[in-house]
């Protein structure tokens, strides 16, 4: 019933890439290479015999286990681990290894061969996502390049405020998850360790060894030691499932953004590709911006069910770690799905320079009034010229002509006197000789917007190695 | 990823009696079945050719549409149904009914159809439930019964509080079962309702017999008319999440206290089954109430993401309905598995009046300290009487003996004046004639304990017919 | 630092009407009433003397209990019962009663007090809900009355789809809203009731008058009676917690599609008393509408924690109950709070007739193709008709003309042979005879939109009574 | 109805040193300080005149701004900046600095002033939270030290399972806390930055200056410069909000095993200063630990309310913004007060070694039962030797005498052979000496319980400093 391991939805929900370390067949690979590791390493700090070890590396690669042989123990046990450790050793006693068997497993818990296991998948899943993570900011990086200078309004509860460019709304999306990539690096050493602690988190069976062992273990698996147990101390998992939390927020909000952008009426984006409906022949649905957003309020919140899980009680609790088992490798795919499908949005986005125009010059070109009050502002109390334009602004919005005409109107060169008002910063310095419709008008008041953008993509695409979309042509 | 599919956890977390209802083959059959209802429906009300209809509804009962064959427009066009219709016009054109094929999902839009067909499905899956809340109930019914009078300590903040009886707790578990069923009955008409509303709601391309259609369609499927289009009135889907979320809290209760009472050191039920541990071969982990409250958990977070999902933007929100795709079969499922699982308890709980006993006895017997400064308030204040029992549990807890040994001590019946205190009610009036032991130990003290598990019992199980429980010998 | 106490924000996020039942000076008033009437029931059952019973009445009355005074002994006991029965007894001292103080929550605990005056409080606020629901369904239907006919385009994904009526759009917002008000109807008599279970829910200090205790409680409270004890049952709060979820969800609905059609560009709907700008002259935000999609928001979060406070441990739990007593007043407040300014948004709505034409006829007409199809239909099959409306939809939207235009190029009424095809039905069947303008434009394809908006206001504003807003003009 | 807020409840859930930065009172002393650092930094730059800039600081300090005066303005416009400014600017004009009042607020928009005053006032907040986690992990270490060789049962699903010790408890609940502090000094140099980005993150109202302008702005505020607008790039508060979550979930943990330890009939754990009962004189309940675990669930549900206002709609989304209003201030309350609360609970928790002793020596000392496998398993294969301790398990727990004593009866060591079985590693290989009551009981098999507790405690309290809790006297 999870829509992304379906047939018909998993081109919708489903992430192979990720999906495939999250199987049944994965973790008892994962289970086994453990148990494999582990008694190496025991038999590297002498606590088994070497023959044993060397028995249960064989036993653990050539072992065929089934979940279906696990199946019943599993629903009984509550773990799979009894019944991967029985079927080991009756696959180790029929190879004539009985007598190594007892080594199986030695001093260990279930939960440190699943935890440790986990964290064995977790690493190319991780290392899947790096790379994503690196193609969604090098797209983005060569979309803001493109288009730094692209000129289109910005809004603010959906009203048009002032100018911005597509390639700073681009930088504005990019940014985050440049930032999120750098969270993930820091997290990653904490979150990537073995788990190894025994039946209550102390070694008890491997006595003096017991770190060393978990050290040896660590090694062998190519994860971090951690120093301690961490059967009932979640905090890194919590911190992951933060993480993706955060990195959801900022996909989601792309995802609205697009969506926004290319709705009827508004149009400033094209999505290519989109979807078509059973009935309306015209209809090209934004479905990726939607599934991204869908996704992204999925991850935030089987997040808070991750977080949940960290009240753990006491050595072991059972319902807290059922909870992280159920929520983490749906959370996992969702962000694997939102990431790929993000990525792939980044060369399908086109943006349309005439409608964004359009919205910039529309209602007499509102989104330039901003910069009228500043200009006024150098000649007259700011408040005054807030007033004004306010009044400018009704006239022009009520179809009396265009914001950058009506100023000319009201403030020609040469009726306005010089006055001694202290205003002298920019941009009204030079008002007298200010031509209006140059100011309010086309790609005025942009700002730092094009630097933004290409700050953000000499950042996200250092090389520029990324092709570039098609630069924009003129509105 | 989603455990309750996987071989290898199926029996900790699935429930194939509700899943397969949620499988892309039993989508794809709703699906056909609301297409041949349609068209019959449509037919009835001489919208379309009989012949058509009929063509329609042979072709949907023949039709062998695999997921792998609409998978590919699927995630193209983010629903399944244009594929679908496709489909179905390809083996009616190959049966040579291709002119009939026009007359496939005449005027309908793809929700129209989904929407439909999940509440097709949902008709099975509620009936399911039905069945498993009636088996829970009676079966907390017959525990009820056969404990009423088996006194246990009540405990809040986990401290032992008065005595009650093993009976009222199970009722206490039983009563808001009882009443989650009474609102599943409440809630179903209103949700279990056709969709028929065409690309926007108003069944244009019906003309003035959408509204007679879509009363026809209803009749057809055996779900209600709901008189209007709901394609993005999410209201009845989130009072469903919203039920489901109730009774996870409920059954989340159930299972915290079972684990609490199968807890080392308290013991008083014992829960047959219990899993195994791979290290300590004395464990048997109580793992039903784990999984239990895991699902009650999980569930809770999900019904928060349909509810959320109610936010629906215009006529149609990808997002918000993708939400609620993803989320309502593992809903579902989580909510069906619980079901079972609580139903499935029931018969594995036994009590241990021993253990009840000891913890009513232990310390004195300070779960009596209640009914004795309720006694001696019929002759003193009863500020009074609160601070001398206090006093003499500081007394009892430190080992200074029983309650009832120490109020015999320093309330002997002869020394005890009559007075003229006003109080003259239960249970302290007939006070100089108490014997303490009896008011404050064993099984005093239960008030109405008894009756509420017997009242509960015969609403749950009323003709008894449950095979009870082993009564309760003598601790 | 709750903002709608703040007196700040109280203008944007507080509610006085309910947030005046959540005060501590409130709250101590109905926890004096609910003791007593609690010793007014039990002097009706022969439980307490008469005169103590009336005592405790006057103290009730008369006693100024400060939140001050009860606030060490509550942050040391969890709960502020203790302190204020110590106070009760001493103002009952201090007046000469203090025999009859001994019987002040005589039988009682804590939480039969807490609860039962939180239920106390609750029926108010419910009333005062249920006045804004009906303001609220009467603005709307008022709405829906006035605009059954006004046309605009349906959207889907953010796109255009097909003709609906502003009135079709408004009636969709209030059916929902309708069966809430029906569902609190249905919720409030298992909600609004006593609790009184005495220290572990078995009423064991009153004796065999527990019952009838309770019930008179209930009586003399005017609430109603559980039948049972409910302490550890916390299923009625978490289904009004879901009730205000799923409200929720259908306001912030109001509000996404208030926001969406108030955009700059889109401009179909205009919000009277929008909030200006720090900077921007012409800004004119939808500040209400995005409170209110806010205030949804956080319904739906707090919400899933009262669920999550049923997973009640034991016969009472500290935390669980905590999360109640934290969550659930903030939670009236936000759900007042968007009640408010949803009943206080509809005479603020005004729909712009002129750019919801302008939409409906953007890029030839688009919002017409469905038509069209279903005209074609009737003499072709519909895939070719649905293949050729595609190819027409792509010349409109490139600038090649209306659809209507097309239509009547491609398909003159001469030219286009009687067929034998089956097609016959509505709406094609006269359409050798169709003007193509007067299908493809205007007003036409409106369905069953203005017959959804009356029969919507029908139910929500019977008499009418409700001031309509002036009705369309001609766009 | 913030109970935090309230007289009455402030004792359980307030957080005075919190909440004082979040009252209307500090939000605008912290926008008065904002504007004046604004100014002094555009003078700074030459933007506006240095005698506006001085006069704007005069005015910012002595501005008398009461929030009642703001509040109406507040309520239309949704944001307080635009009153703040006119008031500001009436405060100037009646001082005579009518003209310099042109130049406040220059350049900048609402979100600049209201982020960056939060993020002013989040500096002490922080750093108040610094040293209650400070206090906090040196009360833990000083525990750990002092219970380091204190044995008790560690438990999981709530069964006993094998000794640790109360110090390696303790430990297991301090280590996430000091990777807690670890991760909130990584993240708090991305967080506490300014915001300013003008009216559309563009700066354009500041021309070339405006990034010096931020910078500048951000060395005299002492927060970081970002480099960049992050009006809608609202990942460093998701970031933050994700942190208090998996803060709150070990703080969570820690409450609960409180909770359990503290339990009737475990009894291991005494927390003094606990709660009493308004009707049972013997009550002692564990308040503290159940307010911190309702905080813990709290501020998980809050923070994921923080984490879905990151989908924040284009430049800048009044709905998303506005959820962040609402929760952040809640967060921090409850944090804090979670805080304080945990490294208050310290000093008042006492461990009972007696009965942790008897916990292990429950039921025959079922606790030592896996080092009896381990020791049995240096002469006979481990399956083997699993059976045959789960059988002497049986027989210990239904009374047939202590694991020890089974032990000693069946595995003698003048009748156990010589073999030649491969085991001889720790701890089985001096069976035939061993002692199998110093191996099965008291303080045995603790592993490496005591040297996680020293290690933690040497991090945690490096200085020892804190005054240790008596050491354990015998059991």
């Amino acid at each position: 019933m999870a829509l992304g391991d379906s047939r018909l939805y998993h081109g919708l929900f489903g992430d192979a890439g990720t999906a495939c370390h999250f199987t049944d067949a994965a973790e008892i690979a994962a289970m086994l290479a453990v148990e494999a590791a582990l008694a190496a390493a025991q038999s590297d700090q002498g606590l088994i015999p070497a023959g044993a070890a060397a028995a249960i590396g064989r036993a653990c690669e050539r072992a065929a286990i089934t979940p279906a042989a696990l199946a019943e123990a599993t629903a009984r046990n509550g773990v799979p681990v009894p019944a991967l450790v029985d079927a080991l050793r009756a696959e180790m006693t029929a190879a004539g290894d009985g007598a190594a068997s007892s080594y199986v497993h030695w001093g260990a818990t279930s939960q440190d061969i699943i935890d440790s296991a986990l964290m064995l998948r977790l690493v190319p899943v991780i290392a899947l996502w790096q790379g994503r993570l690196e193609r969604l900011t090098r797209g983005l990086g060569a979309l803001a390049r493109a288009h730094a200078e692209l000129p289109m309004a910005a809004r603010s509860y959906g009203q048009v405020a002032t100018p911005t460019s597509f390639g700073a709304t681009v930088a504005g999306w990019g940014a985050p998850i440049l930032r999120h990539r750098a969270r993930l690096d820091r997290l990653v050493p904490g979150l990537m360790v073995v788990s190894l602690g025994g039946a209550s988190g102390t070694l008890a069976a491997m006595g003096p060894q017991g770190g060393a062992v978990r050290a040896a273990l660590a090694r062998r698996l190519g994860l971090g030691d951690p120093g301690q147990s961490w059967h009932n101390a979640r905090d890194g998992l919590a911190e992951f499932a933060g993480w993706m939390a955060g990195l959801a927020g900022s996909l989601g909000k792309i995802a609205e953004d697009l969506i926004l952008l290319a709705q009827s009426g508004i149009a400033e984006v094209r999505i290519s590709g989109g979807g078509g409906s059973s009935t309306m022949p015209q209809k090209e649905n934004p479905v990726s911006p939607a599934v991204l957003l869908a996704e992204a309020r999925r991850i935030i919140a089987l997040a808070g069910l991750m977080q949940g899980a960290a009240i753990h009680r006491q050595n072991r609790d059972g319902a807290a770690w059922f909870v992280e088992w159920q929520t983490l490798p749906e959370l996992c795919v969702s962000l694997g799905a939102a990431l790929e499908r993000a990525a792939d949005l980044c060369p399908r986005i086109a943006p349309d320079p005439g409608r964004m125009a359009a919205a910039l010059a529309a209602d007499g070109g509102l989104a330039h009034a901003e910069a009228l009050v500043f200009a006024l502002a150098a000649r007259m109390p700011r408040p005054e010229a807030q007033a004004r334009v306010a009044a400018l602004c009704r006239e022009a919005a009520s179809g009396g002509g265009s914001l950058a005409a009506l100023a000319a109107r009201d403030f020609p060169h040469a009726d306005w006197p010089e006055t001694d008002w202290p205003g002298s910063g920019w941009p009204g310095s030079g008002w007298p000789e200010t031509d209006w419709t140059t100011l309010l008008s086309g790609s005025a008041g942009l700002g730092d917007a094009a630097g933004q953008a290409r700050r953000f993509a000499d950042e996200a695409d250092p090389a520029g190695a990324t092709l570039d979309p098609a630069p924009d042509s003129a509105p």
